[in-house]
């Protein structure tokens, strides 16, 4: 569709220069991050306060023009792209950190604000904020997305970390969904329903933010075993006796091949445990000592630790770029990464079955893991001309996801439904999904707000 | 409200005996805890199974009949009370613990299952279930109205344990909230939405909740203040510095010679901190150091330890005895507890704000917190028979929390809104509480779950 013939032009009045209808513009907010078609929107505008958002929000239900909020476009799932067109509300210059308070470990940013910007204005006052999916996400798009990543394991996710919200919702009104307390029992939990709501329900545009105390001692450590089986069986168990860690990640072999090609690094290319422990000098001490002796159990070696930042950022550089060095093996392909979560019992057998899939796959692809929530990725490299290849990775994608249902598992641990995931939802949710969608149609009758994602398309009389 | 004619036949013909109309059924299903005023159903219903319940449903449904579940009655706002007659769900006979899956440090059980009786069935597998509110609750019941209590500060709320409901919805259609991973970012998140529902959207039959490793080593210390802020200032730097305090509550010195009074102990009668350190041995050695150091710092005194569970058990004697001793300060009285949770910086001052209220209070009252979260209660020892006695209570009440929403705090952080915190629910949630009578209406249009609760009698034009 395209923009009701005044819209542009009260947009313009309302934001000068932060309204733009350009090609250039358009494209750069069309949501190419991985595999998914680019959907560029009619036009983007760029607020910079709550009462702007609102305003345009206002404009834009008048019209019934569609909105797709968008942050630094690192979704990896469609979960951003203008499905219908319409206007893209771009964050971007909402980046004020509001208010840190020490005494409460908690902050309220606005949500464009990245997630390295805020520690990196944290860096004096002995406090950090954990969650961290890779990429350098806006704080309101990993919320929308209820992003996770290598720390969750210990931190936990968007959800358990967002203590309440400003969101803007449909019809322009602005509401807080709670209050800045730690816990309530005050009527329903607003504050969950935005989180991975994915800009279904309105516009995230101030989030306050749980904090937490720099460890005194941190301490990594890498072990490699000789099979996927080894590897994740280990990690199952040290999560199984509740050993706190900060971090437990995987890469297969494949994975870190790649990466001693891209980074020129050159690392055993083993199935491999990343690690790093959080605590007390005696506590991490105690920690590694603790996996050592699981890895040695389920025959790892090469285990290596480091405690000094330079020695613990060496030991980790093959994860940090384990996802670009996957995609960037072919050149000018595009990355697919797909996302699954199961019970942290079924998770070898799930990473097993995924190696297996991998053996028929026509394009270079890495399995790696957030293995200590039960959530792994395989990242592929693809061909983007090329039906053929995306054929055969939506198929090992689909094998993938329907064995982690099996196991009681989820179609997207971390990466969220957008477009691509829409297709699982019923499998996994049966009725819950029917219950979703009433949800939606109460709070966003017109369905204005991000369309066409989560929800896959109806069929007769079904959920 | 009555019965619809054919309803009671129709529910005895499916339940037989475990369907009542006896008075002496519906006067123990009137929510009598607390001060609330007692409100019986026309008739009781024992389910024993999630598909039984969904067929009383079903018929309630048809005949537009109110229904409320009940558990255990323990819960302190009205909130299992009979507002509107009709039938009361008695969950107690769906006690059965599922399965418990120790690799994947998860269970499932029916809603009626107690706590106590999920720990006792737990006591093999070195694994807890640690949210304690007191009393001995139902797992739903507890889910209902989003319970915490004593060790919330280290392993959080019902919120932060449930990983999925199985929910009978108004129309008798029964879903899961969601799948076994430990995250998931597929859709909405509709766990969190029915968790403090309190039985207004659906009833919940089954619970799957994290369970925990039983620490290696627990230490229990209680420690004297000379005045309730010094008490509250060291419980918020404990916090502050991220102390993993298990479990850190204040009792005031009224409440000491409550407790000394009836339970023949003889604590000093000074404002206490009840602590309690799960973790390693060399772990717990710490962190009563670290604690004792910061009492110290506080004007703290009279500093004791103890490791062994008969010790830690007298340590704590009083604390457990807290409410009783408080309510039975008067023979024939009954107990109102009030509840409001404030970021934990704004704690002491609420605190000595309460401690200041209460010196015209014309009833014996204790404070108790769970401080470390920022909760506190004020419990109150009321003749019941006594308007002027209610009145002065609900004054001093509406006084705390006003100046709980004052500090961005919540008029109940455990107990729910029930009857009793509905007319704080505008003040507190501003416009977003349109947005939960939207949900409230999508779900429930016919408003048959748990009628009155959590929403204040609508206004004109007005939330």
């Amino acid at each position: 569709m395209t923009l009701a013939a005044d819209l542009p032009r009260l947009l313009s009045a309302m934001l000068g220069d932060r309204f733009s209808q350009s090609m250039a513009e358009r494209e750069a907010h069309a949501g190419t991050e991985a595999h998914h078609q680019p959907m560029p929107p009619e036009a983007v505008a760029r607020p910079v306060s709550t009462e702007e958002v609102s305003q345009i929000v206002n404009l834009c239900a008048f019209y019934g023009t569609p909105i797709v909020a968008y942050g630094n476009g690192s979704s990896l799932e469609g979960n951003a792209s203008a499905a219908e067109g319409g206007l893209c509300i771009d964050m971007t210059l909402m980046n004020r950190v509001l208010d840190v308070r020490p005494a409460d470990l908690d902050c309220t940013v606005e949500a464009g604000v990245t997630r390295e910007a805020l520690n990196e204005h944290l860096r004096e006052t002995g406090l950090f904020f954990p969650v961290d999916p890779g990429a350098n996400a806006t704080l309101g798009g990993m919320t929308a997305t209820r992003a996770s990543g290598t720390t969750a394991v210990r931190y936990g996710t968007m959800a358990d970390n967002v203590i309440n919200l400003t969101v803007v919702m449909p019809d322009g009104e602005i509401l807080r969904t709670a209050r800045r307390a730690r816990k309530s029992s005050a009527g329903y939990d607003l504050t969950h329903l935005f989180t991975g709501s994915e800009g279904t329900l309105g516009i995230i545009t101030e989030v306050t933010l749980r904090l937490h105390g720099r460890p005194e001692a941190v301490r990594s450590a890498v072990c490699t075993f000789p099979d996927p089986l080894s590897a994740s069986e280990a990690a199952s168990v040290a999560i199984q006796i509740g050993l706190p860690l900060a971090r437990i990640e995987y890469l297969d072999a494949g994975c870190i091949r790649a990466v001693n090609a891209f980074s020129n690094l050159e690392e055993a290319e083993a199935d491999t445990l990343f690690l790093e422990f959080h605590g007390s000098e005696a506590g991490v001490g105690e920690q590694v000592e603790m996996f050592q002796q699981i890895a040695e159990d389920h025959g790892g070696s090469d285990f290596r630790w480091a405690a000094k930042e330079e020695d613990r950022s060496r030991l980790w550089a093959a994860r940090h770029s384990a996802y670009t060095a996957t995609v960037r093996q072919r050149p000018g392909a595009r990355g697919w990464a797909s996302d699954v979560c199961v019970p942290i019992s079924a998770l070898p057998g799930c990473i097993e079955h995924a190696k297996a899939l991998l053996a028929d796959c026509p394009v270079p692809a890495s399995i790696m893991g957030h293995v200590g929530d039960g959530n792994f990725h395989v990242v592929f490299s693809l061909d983007p001309e090329s039906a053929e290849e995306q054929e055969a990775v939506a198929r090992i994608n689909d094998a993938m996801v329907e064995r982690a249902l099996e196991c009681d598992g989820t179609c997207t641990g971390e990466h969220g439904v957008g477009l691509g995931k829409r297709k699982y939802m019923e499998r996994e949710h049966g009725p819950a999904l029917k219950l979703m969608r009433r949800i939606k149609a109460a709070i966003d009758p017109d369905d204005l707000m991000n369309p066409q994602k989560i929800f896959p398309p109806e069929r007769n009389g079904n959920a």
